[in-house]
C-alpha cells in the first residue's frame, strides 16, 4: 500500500479527480504491475496497472489500491468490473470512495466473489487525499486557514504595525504554500489596511509559475488602484459574510484548495463555522500585547467548547515556528485519523 | 572547560554562592586535578583542585575554571592568590566575576605574570549560572515567567473556565519546575479566582521534597480559608504593584529564583518592567478566542517596540508544547549569549 501511495503521488496535484495508485501482486506476493491515475480522461490506476499485463496474467492476483475501486461508468468503465474481468481474486484498498456516483465498487467486487479489505493505511491516504475527499464528501473546497502571530497571539502591535512579526524564511514558506492553492481569500479589512498584492512570489519578488486566484470577501468597495487589481488573474469580489456561501461559490467555479489568509475577522468566521480543514500558524518568538489579536470571536464560550487541534508538524523557519494542525476530533468531517507522531523539520 | 562545567554541576543548586568547576592541566595537557565548589564556607573550586596535588605539582600548569578566579578574602582566601602561589602559569576562564567585592582576579593574576584568557564557553556558562549572575549583577532574583495558553494566546475561555487547557504531562512539568524555584509568586486575582495551593506536587498529589515559598502580590485581602494558607510554608503577602520593589523584598529575604505563575495581570507587569529573565510558555493545541488573554498590556505600542525572544528549547509534553525562551537582546542584562540551536526534546 505504501508503494501504491507513492505511485498515486505521480498523478497531477491540481486535478478534479483523485490521485490514486495501484499495485498488482501475484498470489506469491511478487510485484506484477504498477499503475496510477494520470488525470481526468485517462484510465484509472487499476486499469493502468492491468494494462501492463497479459490478459491472463492477473488471474488470481491481488490488487492493492489507495482508493476503493470505482463503480462508475464515466469516460472510463467501472474499475470494479475491470478487476473482476481480469480475474483478480483479492482487493485491498485504503479509503472508501465517497463519491455519489462512483461508490459501491467494494460491494460489487464482493458480489463477484472477490475477497475485499478496506482501511489499510487509511490515515495516511486520508491526509494525502484530504482536499479531494472534502470536495467529494462535503461539496466544498479544502480550506487552509493561515495566520502569523506573536507568541502571545497578536497579529499586530497596538498601533496596527505588523511588518515584520515573522522573518524571511516564514514569509518565503507562505508564498510557496499560496502557490499550491487554487484561491487565496482575504477580507476587505486586510485589503483596505495592507493593500496586499495576493500573488505568490519568489524571494526576489518574481511571480511563481502558479498563481492562486485572488478573492476578496466582504461588502466594502476596494479602491480601483488597489494592488490586488494588478494581480495576473482578475480578482473575484464576493459580497456577504457567510463563509459557507463563499465556499459554495468558489467550489462551483472549480476551486478545490482555498488559502484563507485573514485578517482576524475573516479567519475567525471560518474557524467559528467549523470550516478550517487545516491550520497554518506561524509563531514568531516575540511578545506584543495589546488588542490586535490574530483570532477574535470563534464562538467558544466555555472550556468544554474549545476547538482542539491535532498537530501534524512543527517546522522551524529561521527564528519562527510553523505549526501545521487540523481539527482533532470530528469537528470537521474531513478525516478521523489520529495525528502522526510530531516531527520537527528544519528548513 | 566542558569538563569544568560538568564539575561545577556537582555543587549545590540552591546556594548563595555560584557553582564553579575547575580542571588543572599539565603543560602537556594531561589532567592533573579536578575540583568544584561545594557550597558556602567550603573552599572554592580552584583551591579544591589544587588540594589534590603535591605543592610543587602545579608549577607551570594551566587552570581551567568556569568563573574568573576571585580576588576576595572571605571565609576562604582569594583564589587568584592561591593560583599564583601554586605557580600556575596559565588561567582560562569562561565568565568574568561580576561580584562587587570579588572581581579583579584576572587582573591580579596578570599582574603576577600569569597568562589569562576569559570568555571560553562563556555562553554555556552564562546560562548555567544565570540565576547567580542576575543576583550578582542586578541585586535581584532570577525571574521565570510562566503561562499556559491556547495557540491563540488565551489563558481561559470567555467564561473564565480553564481546566484544563494543557494536559497532564505539561502540568507535571510545571510542578517539577516549581520545585526548582525558591519562591512562587501569583497575584491576588489568581488566588481569589482559582484558590490554588501553590505547592509543588507529584502526579499522585503528594508534595515534592522541596517546596517553593508561596508569595501573593497585591493589596486585596485573601480569605482566611484560602488553600494557600495550608501550604507547608506560611505564605508571604506583599502589598503594592511594583514588581521591582517586590523582587528587592524577596532578594533581601534570600530568594534567588522566582517563579511567576500569573495571572495575566501580574505576568504582564513583569514583562512590561523588563523583569522576565526566562519565559516558559506552555502552548496547548486548542483555540479559545475571547477576551481572557494570557498576556495583556506589556507596554508595546508599535512593532519597533516588540519584545523579541530567543527560543532555547521546544519541548513536547503530551499534546502540548513548551517553549523555553529568554530575551533576545539586551532587553534584560542577564546575558548576551546567542541562543543555542533549537532542539526538541521528547518527554
Ligand atoms: N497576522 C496575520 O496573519 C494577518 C493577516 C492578514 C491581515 N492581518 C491584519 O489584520 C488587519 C485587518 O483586520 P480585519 O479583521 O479587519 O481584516 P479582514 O478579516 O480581512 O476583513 C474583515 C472584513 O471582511 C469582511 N467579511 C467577509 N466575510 C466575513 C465574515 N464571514 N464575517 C465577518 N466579516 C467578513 C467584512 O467586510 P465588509 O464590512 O466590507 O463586509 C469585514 O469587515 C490588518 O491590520 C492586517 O494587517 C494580519
Ligand atoms: N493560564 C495561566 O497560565 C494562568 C495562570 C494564573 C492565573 N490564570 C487565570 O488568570 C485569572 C486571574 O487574572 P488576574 O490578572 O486577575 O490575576 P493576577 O495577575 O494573579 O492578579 C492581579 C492582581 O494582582 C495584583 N498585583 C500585584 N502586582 C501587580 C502589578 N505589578 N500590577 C498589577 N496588579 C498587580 C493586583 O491585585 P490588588 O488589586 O489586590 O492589588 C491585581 O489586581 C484567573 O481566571 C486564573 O484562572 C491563568
Amino acid at each position: 500500500m505504501r508503494r501504491a501511495l507513492q505511485l498515486a503521488g505521480n498523478g497531477p496535484a491540481a486535478g478534479v479527480n483523485p490521485r490514486v495508485g495501484c499495485v498488482i501482486l501475484s498470489p506469491a506476493g511478487e510485484l506484477l504491475a504498477e499503475g496510477w491515475h494520470r488525470g481526468a480522461g485517462t484510465c484509472h490506476a487499476e486499469v493502468d496497472a492491468l494494462a501492463q499485463l497479459d490478459p491472463a496474467a492477473a488471474r488470481g492476483a491481488t490488487a492493492v489500491v489507495t482508493l476503493e475501486p470505482c463503480n462508475h461508468t464515466g469516460r472510463t468503465g467501472p474499475c470494479a468490473l475491470a478487476l473482476i474481468d481480469a480475474g483478480i481474486s483479492r482487493v485491498v484498498y485504503a479509503v472508501a470512495d465517497p463519491g455519489r456516483h462512483s461508490s459501491g465498487g467494494g460491494d460489487r467486487l464482493r458480489a463477484a466473489g472477490v475477497d475485499v479489505t478496506g482501511g489499510l493505511l487509511a490515515d495516511e491516504v486520508e491526509v494525502f487525499l484530504a482536499d479531494w475527499l472534502v470536495s467529494a464528501r462535503l461539496g466544498r473546497p479544502f480550506v487552509t486557514v493561515k495566520w502569523a502571530s506573536s507568541l502571545d497571539g497578536r497579529a499586530a502591535a497596538a498601533d496596527g504595525s505588523s511588518q515584520w512579526i515573522t522573518g524571511p524564511a516564514a514569509r518565503h514558506d507562505v508564498h510557496l504554500r499560496r502557490a499550491a492553492a487554487d484561491a487565496i481569500v482575504v477580507g476587505t479589512g486586510t485589503v483596505l489596511a495592507d493593500d496586499p498584492s495576493l500573488t505568490a512570489r519568489a524571494d526576489d519578488g518574481t511571480l511563481l509559475p502558479h498563481q492562486p486566484q485572488p478573492v476578496v470577501a466582504g461588502d466594502r468597495p476596494v479602491p480601483a488602484d488597489a494592488a490586488v487589481h494588478r494581480h495576473p488573474l482578475a480578482p473575484w469580489f464576493v459580497a456577504g459574510h457567510d463563509p459557507n456561501a463563499l465556499l459554495r461559490e468558489l467550489h462551483e467555479r472549480g476551486i478545490r484548495r482555498v488559502f484563507v489568509e485573514g485578517g482576524p475577522t475573516l479567519a475567525s468566521a471560518f474557524v467559528r463555522a467549523g470550516l478550517a480543514d487545516e491550520y497554518l500558524v506561524y509563531l514568531a518568538p516575540t511578545l506584543l500585547g495589546g488588542e490586535k489579536l490574530a483570532l477574535g470571536d470563534i464562538g467558544v464560550g466555555s472550556i468544554t467548547g474549545q476547538r482542539r487541534l491535532a498537530i501534524d508538524d512543527l517546522v522551524r523557519l529561521g527564528d519562527d515556528i510553523l505549526l501545521i494542525a487540523r481539527p482533532a476530533s470530528s469537528q470537521t468531517p474531513t478525516t478521523d485519523h489520529t495525528a502522526p507522531a510530531l516531527s520537527v523539520t528544519e528548513k
